[in-house]
């Protein structure tokens, strides 16, 4: 299978770094083909801006989804856009490595997303109707591939457990998760996290190697969070709010899966 | 009062760049001072790397917090960095404006955090020990000041609401709110939201204008978000989870605001 790593760590020598040649071997030695978007190595470019659409006259507006959908549709897109595009479409599972900061991911990733997620490639794609909004969440370019985080941050585990005061890792992942990921239509597998970041010491280290070669052995079989469908008849269209007979009464991040127990 | 507007957008001829000139005039006309830093017209760099400490020596090892940590404390910051600091100390408010992109903020703005948010001071400020865990949520740099989001986004209301497939959009702006702004001190107002951004006559535009208005003229005795303080006896130090006899039995981002109803 094909697997296409998107990786942002600005050094080389870091525990990021150790992890993500380590995903590389692990995934070529189980005869899978890997390719690597090292961001902060390709010098990548993050603010999305008049320069992404060839096409744009100087001086004329830019509107940000406009352009990137003539771009796409033309043709016109700058290379580093269409090389990442190219990368996607090849890969069966796309990973994503990245520190947290801020509890979000490094803004030159954010860049990535914003700049390769063009308009008729990851948005505004299929059908928009009264009974059908597009083909997203579940649906849409990615559907078929799958799509893993690995993530490593400083904080404890219990500061991202469910009653933890950075919020609950799912929740704070959930725009990343459900937002990036399932929208243009991956299927989510359960993120890899690595916590206590400043605190590794070499058995540390041997074990998060096992723990995170076993996800990669299994990135095939296991089964992704079941976030829900959009268009196969939980939502209203085009209100797009979940019906009320499923997780009565409950709101939040947590009823867009599938299998909530409210 | 000194008002901090942070702005993100690529085009002045835009909703965004309409409502920027407006929140500028009218918080000018009210007396008060503005700076604006607007990030695409400054060209602002978006990636954390080692040229954002200046003593950096070629080759060496860079560890973002810890090279962070220390031109911080040399004064050996670049001076983009340095500046945008200086403007947070001498803003009674801040204000972030940006259209909402993949669920979150364009990368230019996320890289403002990444870099302006330095160790020693946004994080890793105060004593860490058994009994406290730094001066954050609530407490900090920048305590006693007030941040506002102004956000726009194309989707509908109805998407972003409690039971939207989007997700609640103050759950989706947890990781700004509480990680981002509460984190290092601010007091954190209701966000003001624009929807449907693809659908703005100039009457909707008006009435627009007017809400934001009232707003502004209310950034000073609006009540803040009722986040919880980290260090005043709500939470369980140091794992950080929230004590078992508040919001009982209940998890999720919910459980930090203090007047959460279980």
């Amino acid at each position: 299978m094909n697997v296409l790593l998107v990786y942002a760590h600005p050094e080389q020598r870091s525990l990021n770094g150790a992890l993500r040649d380590f995903v590389v071997q692990r995934l070529e030695a189980a005869g899978h083909a890997v390719q690597l978007s090292d961001l902060y190595a390709m010098g990548w470019k993050a603010a999305l801006d008049a320069d992404d659409n060839l096409d744009h006259q100087p001086g004329a507006r830019f509107d940000p989804s406009q352009d990137s959908k003539a771009a796409f549709a033309n043709g016109r897109q700058r290379a580093d856009i269409a090389q990442e595009q190219e990368k996607l479409l090849w890969a069966d599972a796309l990973i994503m490595q990245f520190p947290l900061w801020w509890f979000s991911m490094p803004a030159i990733l954010k860049g990535w997303v914003d700049r390769v997620y063009a308009y008729g490639f990851a948005y505004g794609v299929g059908e928009h109707s009264d009974s059908r909004w597009g083909n997203r969440y579940g649906e849409g370019t990615m559907a078929g591939k799958r799509a893993m985080l690995i993530v490593t941050t400083g904080g404890w585990a219990s500061h991202y457990s469910p009653r933890g005061i950075n919020g609950p890792i799912d929740e704070l992942l959930f725009p990343i998760q459900h937002g990036i990921l399932h929208y243009p239509g991956f299927d989510v597998l359960p993120p890899y996290l690595v916590y206590r970041t400043g605190r590794i010491d070499q058995d540390r280290f041997e074990a998060i190697r096992d723990e995170l070669g076993q996800r990669l052995d299994n990135l095939w079989q296991a089964a992704p969070i079941p976030y829900r469908q959009q268009n196969a008849g939980d939502y209203e269209i085009p209100a797009l709010t979940l019906r009320p007979e499923l997780a009565p009464e409950r709101v939040g991040l947590g009823v867009h899966v599938a299998d909530f127990e409210g």
